[in-house]
């Protein structure tokens, strides 16, 4: 186990591993579908719409077309969805209104007790591929005490693209070694880990609903493992 | 006046505006003079210091030079003064040290209270030439609860270029006239209006010490006038 004095600042990925998107998200469109008398499962959507995020950013990874933030990613997905989902007769305004409600997904229930314990002993940021503005947003409707959002976006280049890591270090003033990725994703880590940032795997059981299991991880395959952001704070002397 | 339902966010310069850099920066060099036994002035030594900030800013801006975060600007014009104040006894360690007195600068009196009301209306960030590790850093050390930090550093351009303003409200995503600049300084103002923004000049009279008086400003010159951040956020309704 790596000695938690190295540190200097921990970023954290945010989808799944610090806000349960899966839950809001279904929450959300059931309630746009049953005030349009459409009964639809609000997760099957939420799963579907997440679905579509790993191949829009491959597509701009590949250069197959110009960068663009996840909020355009996300509406694109979301035109295909739903007729799918017999929702195609959402006006823009409703349209766009449901689009930002990946501006609004809720912490998991220990993200802001443990955010506030690492923060007093170390700069904390996100480092995420949604948009600055979705991540601010983020943090503002679920009380996420940032020192500063760090994202895609300001790269211009999606993780697991290493410079994306790596220049979250430089931005924070600190090496590569010096700084943790916190995160739910064994890929995300191990692009962190090739990028030389140290690596802390949190379990979230439930980011894909309760019939789901977490992916297993071997237990030296990361620096750290935690069950929660309070454990992994007590693990780190925090 | 204009109406501030208008306003999405607001950006804030810092050096001046939100921390009080003279005094800050006076007391650590007093006391790294005083262990060294040589009398100095510091209030002169960190008028000098912030005096070679513009020049060295401009010749990046010109292209005289690449990019440089301003800690390595602050650095170079720390040798400089070094000799000129009878510190040239400084080792390395020392001189970083004292370079660091950027990051620690304290708020004013208003500053943090006031940066909570305007906060709990609107999302607030830095908009500053300091680097992003300085501002996280000033942030920890003064509780000041941005939502974010931008910086030049993001843009690799200082401000009063207009693509570090407009990069502001792209980055918020908003519309460059829904965001607000709060300065102390009517350069930086007048430059963010020529970018499209809304302006709010505060009063820092002391920001050069007790025997300066701010620069007069004409009741009409920027959207708002306020003689402190408690005055800015009652006129804002925040």
């Amino acid at each position: 186990m790596i000695d938690p004095t190295r540190i200097r600042a921990l970023v954290f990925d945010v989808f799944g591993t610090v806000v349960d998107w899966r839950a809001s998200i279904a929450r959300e469109v059931a309630q746009v579908a049953d005030a349009r008398g459409v009964a639809i499962d609000g997760g099957a959507f939420a799963d579907a719409w997440r679905a579509g995020y790993q191949p829009a950013m491959r597509r701009v990874a590949s250069g197959d077309r110009p960068w663009a933030r996840l909020d355009v990613l996300h509406r694109e997905n979301l035109e295909t969805l739903l007729p799918r989902f017999g929702l195609d007769g959402l006006d823009e305004d409703e349209r766009q209104q449901l689009n930002f409600a990946w501006h609004r997904l809720d912490p998991w229930p220990d993200s802001v007790a443990g955010l506030h314990r690492l923060k007093r002993r170390w700069p904390i940021a996100t480092l995420s591929n949604g948009n600055v503005s979705l991540l601010v947003d983020l943090a503002r409707h679920g009380g996420l005490p940032w020192d500063t959002v760090l994202s895609a976006e300001l790269f211009e280049k999606y993780k697991p693209d290493l410079v994306v890591y790596r220049m979250a270090a430089r931005l924070l003033g600190i090496a590569d070694g010096e700084l943790v990725l916190v995160a739910a994703h064994p890929s995300d880590l191990d692009a962190a880990r090739d990028a030389g940032l140290m690596t802390a795997y949190v379990h979230r059981p439930l980011e894909y609903g309760h019939d789901q299991s977490a992916e297993q991880v071997a237990p030296d395959r990361f620096d750290w493992q935690a069950r929660d952001f309070a454990d992994l704070a007590s693990q780190l002397g925090a």
